[in-house]
């Protein structure tokens, strides 16, 4: 079994996991995850994924599509935490070789600290609309 | 100032929270979140909202309304911590006298404890298909 990476910070998992995003790497981005059953991943109007193999499957689905993606992260908040950091971040993705935007995504990023460094635990990821952030919703809850 | 309440688990909080909710109740809405600048809410479809000013805002807007609503809360997971608490779930969510359920909604709930005890820092609802939970993503990321 190959070494898996340390990442030392949650901002240096988040990079490996948008880097392996845009390249369209299976194995990379399931090196960013836990291990842990617990694992949440909910694509933009998709359903919960939960636990390891369930997260890796739709990576899979999307990955094998062979789109590929470029992924422009906007507006990042982080929630620092010394076992839990909560990552909020606009994601402009767009096709690549295409100049069309597609809409933008609002995505909670989290990650626990643990032996093997910071790992992602939750992605949540839903679609907002087009204009500036912070706007007040129109709509029911 | 009257005497905040004191929520002692994630789960007394986010009782809490459903609750102030369906009575449309904003200030037992806003005890329950963390006074922190740090807090999101994104509601579905909605833009995000930071900070308590523009998240209690966005609550009041939505309180305004009138419409009462019923959540019905399903599949639960925890993935509990020390200082910071994740819940996701999925919200069914009913409008009161009718009997149409509303598409499905997926909500990780982020709670942290402080001086307060367990307050709410991040709320992000999306929609979710309204199959059963779990099923893979056709979307692309």
């Amino acid at each position: 079994m190959s070494q898996k990476p340390i990442f030392i910070s949650p901002q240096e998992a988040e990079n490996a996991f948008y880097d392996a995003l845009e390249r369209g790497d299976l194995d990379a981005m399931m090196e960013v995850w836990s291990e842990d059953e617990e694992i949440l991943c909910i694509h933009p109007g998709g359903m919960r994924l939960s636990g390891y193999a369930m997260v890796r499957e739709g990576w899979r689905r999307i990955f094998a599509s062979g789109s590929r993606l470029l992924v422009e992260r906007m507006a990042l908040t982080a929630i620092p935490g010394p076992f839990v950091t909560v990552h909020s971040l606009i994601e402009q993705i767009t096709l690549r070789g295409e100049k069309h935007l597609a809409a933008p995504v609002v995505a909670t990023n989290i990650y626990q600290r643990g032996a093997y460094g910071w790992r992602m635990i939750v992605h949540h990821a839903s679609p907002v609309p087009p204009d500036a952030v912070g706007d007040m919703p129109d709509v029911l809850h």
